[in-house]
């Protein structure tokens, strides 16, 4: 299925029109670029559903609504883009009542007050199980939005904060990795500075685990990566921190000649390894050939 | 549960921080102006859910892919916009196979080619119920779009082909009319020449009912309603006709002194009444209060 899924994804990257659009399907957020403006507009759309991405029983309603938007702004983050809106579709389930509606758009409204994204309008209905759906625009300066495609043979690799800490939590459902699984904070600052001060030539996020993420990094750029053993979350397994999807975190690419502080906008950066020239999206972890088993959630966009 | 839901929207539509959108929740399309652009964009989204909004047996995939970017694209003509890009979410159910889906991708994006409307990207999941949310962006001259809120006492009401089509298919399941159900024309063209050509004071499309539809603006206008028997789609009933959703006709507001054709852009134009001044929202059927009894699917953009 999951190769189906990825034929069916290629057939819709062909068929796709692209008028008007600078970047269509295939990175973190689509870019669109008005005429005249001074600033191209970033689009990005994520699903959440109950029993796929959420369950009734663990996530609070105000624990689904951040997380509805921490992974779209998270996408504008990768980009080095400034939030601007959001539109949210939800789709109720009959045990949902007016406190968990409410709960959950306390949740959401809180990270966007944080992070300055207004909410524009959505659509509210029934169905089976509760499904959101978000829409993030973010903006950026014309032509500076942090691609995947970007990364040369020689850049340095980089990722921000430590890996495998939502794995850990998901796993356990306690404490500080519970806590990271319920409430991921998107690099919002580290994403523009990365971009603005770092002169980064690649960028995303880690959404569905390290090995695919790069895997996917290194095809965009048409290189292959070398890295070492990235950082552990505290208690985290390696394959956590390898596979583990939903950590939020930055992964990026800098020229070699970039001085990169240890800490940037509240996170550590450590520099794990080195884009090479290669087969386009051969990782090789410790000299070894990384299989990218990361959470692949059919995500086109 | 109505009442409540209303009641919340109101509450969201209080808290929603407004920076950088001309226009946030409550007319068929949000306005966003980007900085320094010569256009506004308008943004839309709307959620499309099995046995909600259709019918596994008696929609086809196509159907429902049509149907989802069509409702779409009708907030858009409303505004008398243009449409630009796509955004498509759509969670997947344990029914539906590979075939299904290039079906539903076969039908919206016939629709797109058609509209002009470039797919620029979205997410796939898995869900319990087949359900796919939209967002449509459209360009428009900058302070130019269809609002709700523009119609002046005086102000000829306008409503494009005949209404209670729609209903009638779906209750019969045949025919042109069951056709119009499942295939809408979103009324772009004639949306853009109500706006330029027709000045038009204040639109909005009929997705929910002409009673709901037309409270809905002289409620945003501050003003009533005087209507005689609208335009009946042949064999439906006026009750159809008045409270039937899903026409995706338009209805639209024009300055007294303006000339309108018979028919536009192909479709045909009739009056049917006149606003007033008078209790904000208030709709009279020749002469008699109207009810606003059309299907509120609790949309609050």
């Amino acid at each position: 299925m999951r190769h189906t899924e990825w034929q069916f994804t290629e057939r819709i990257r062909r068929l796709a029109p692209g008028r008007g659009l600078v970047l269509g399907i295939g990175d973190d957020c689509a870019i669109y670029r008005p005429r005249g403006a001074a600033e191209d507009l970033l689009f990005t759309t994520d699903l959440l559903i109950e029993d796929t991405h959420f369950l009734r029983h663990t996530h609070s309603a105000a624990d689904v609504g951040w997380k509805a938007l921490a992974r779209g702004l998270s996408d504008i983050a990768a980009m080095g883009g400034q939030p601007r809106f959001c539109l949210v579709s939800l789709a109720l389930a009959k045990w949902t009542d007016d406190r968990w509606v409410a709960g959950f758009y306390r949740g959401l409204l809180r990270l966007a007050e944080q992070s300055g994204t207004a909410l524009a309008g959505g659509d509210l209905s029934h169905g089976g199980r509760v499904t959101c759906d978000i829409v993030v625009c973010g903006a950026v300066a014309r032509g500076a939005a942090l691609r995947r495609d970007g990364a040369r043979a020689g850049d340095a690799i980089y990722v921000s904060g430590a890996l495998g800490g939502s794995a850990l939590g998901l796993a356990t459902g306690r404490g500080k990795a519970w806590r990271r699984h319920l409430r991921p904070e998107p690099r919002l600052a580290l994403g523009e500075l990365a971009r603005t001060k770092l002169h980064a030539s690649a960028a995303m996020d880690l959404s569905d685990g390290l090995s695919l993420d790069l895997h996917r990094l290194c095809q965009a750029s048409k290189l292959s990566a070398e890295i070492d053993t990235p950082p552990v979350y505290r208690g985290a397994g390696l394959e956590q921190a390898l596979h583990g999807g939903e950590d939020y975190e930055l992964l990026f690419t800098v020229p070699p000649r970039v001085r990169v502080p240890r800490e940037l906008a509240g996170v550590t950066l450590t520099r794990i390894g080195t884009m090479r020239k290669g087969p386009a999206g051969a990782v090789r972890l410790n000299g070894e050939p990384v299989e990218p088993l990361g959470y692949d959630h059919f995500r086109f966009l």
